[in-house]
């Protein structure tokens, strides 16, 4: 499969994500109305994922759509973009610029090309398949940890974890360098950890649409994502999330993981 | 007291750390060696705290100097320039851009004049007494906030608190909106509540330097800054802090903290 011009489109698509929200960033008067799961929904996530879909439906319109705001479409092709206008949006209301756009391609359910996208700072990663992964166009890599007692980790927050989960995530924080355990933060952590800054991210509940686009920026800098159990992340994966720079270190962060007392 | 020169000294002692500190944000080979409580000592927080010493020590040299770095050095005025050359060292270390340069003045122990400063983005906070606050040059308000159901809570993290202080923490989070609860952010938080995007700060085991810049931001921006008990922070105050963009849910949220069950 040629990449490139999937690259060139999903490139686009940010740009055109970025020029909606950009504008809507610590404006006041938010349409922050609630959804069903009481996310907060602005605007700017509205005008973000419709500015991508428009595209895509002109340009790629054989391919399925998956998006965080109006739903899924499918597509007559093996291929679906898998769109979150606003990953962060707590942060986004918070006035925090590290909330981030999120682009992915799955082919048959696996994501082969994933962009991360800071519009107000302009960062921008981008990762797939069989390439490198950029930071605004250079490459970035991972970095080795040797002991998981040094390892810096970083999760959004506890408060996204239920009981179970949050004991098993206790579990793995006491065996890190807790003192450096990171908060906040949703995709942009993945971006720092593909860049080097972190070592260790370790979520749940994440939906398709939240982690998808990660997989291909993580791997192309030579990191791991995967779930709780280790097992390659598919579009079916219950969205217990794990991302290491250091794949020699997945061993090590399972077995803690596994561990709630 | 005329505040205009001790201003224009603070805004170049921020200038001064800036320049110190940004050239090693996301470099690689940070010094992070451990002090004794164990938080991350970096290069760029020990030169951007002797590039201010340094202007205090020429231009104010009858100040007293409380720095996080360097220590204390005692004045013959009864003003205190207190320095933290990078809070957040945490975020600074993962590579987000959301720690902050606090330089404050006390006269007698209390804040007169504060500054945050975020040298990656160019964002600056300043406040002063009987002035409003601004940010990069304009003024700025805390919003009113109706209900403490609807109240944005930030808090750097809960691993910050001991068991005790976790559970009044939480019992006040939990009559908050919890789902837009924004974790991380140290100083950068309370930036953003003197700018209106959210409502309230709850933190403990602040210590002066952590805390002393804030309170004159987040007063001359409308809000309120004091203790768990709601008594004003002095340099005597034991590190429990509490912001509000709206005073008028200082009850409510003293009531909901003082109740941990």
């Amino acid at each position: 499969m040629r990449i490139e011009p999937d690259l060139a489109l999903a490139l686009r698509l940010a740009d055109a994500a970025g020029d909606a929200i950009r504008p809507h960033f610590r404006s006041s008067g938010l349409d922050t109305q609630s959804k069903g799961d009481a996310s907060p929904v602005t605007v700017a996530d509205r005008a973000g994922e419709e500015a991508m879909r428009q595209i895509l439906e002109a340009e790629a319109p054989e391919d399925g759509i998956i998006g965080e705001e109006f739903g899924t479409k499918p597509g007559t092709s093996r291929r679906d973009w898998v769109l979150d206008p606003i990953d962060g949006t707590v942060s986004f209301i918070g006035g925090r610029p590290i909330f981030g756009t999120l682009i992915a391609l799955l082919v048959d359910g696996w994501p082969v090309l994933g962009i991360i996208d800071q519009p107000i700072l302009g960062e921008r990663w981008v990762g797939a398949s069989g390439r490198e992964t950029t930071f605004n166009g250079k490459p970035v890599r991972t970095r080795a940890c040797r002991e998981l007692s040094q390892a810096m980790l970083a999760t959004t927050g506890p408060h996204y974890f239920d009981d179970h989960q949050g004991q098993h995530f206790m579990a793995l924080a006491a065996r890190t360098d807790h003192k450096r355990m990171m908060m906040g933060g949703d995709c942009y952590n993945y971006g720092l950890l593909a860049s080097g800054h972190i070592d260790l991210v370790c979520e749940a509940g994440l939906k398709l649409h939240d982690w998808a686009a990660l997989v291909p920026v993580v791997e192309g800098a030579g990191g791991t994502m995967c779930d709780w159990n280790g097992d390659p992340l598919h579009a079916a994966s219950d969205g217990h999330v794990l991302a290491l720079g250091d794949s020699a270190r997945l061993e090590d962060v399972i077995e803690a993981l596994a561990c709630d007392h």
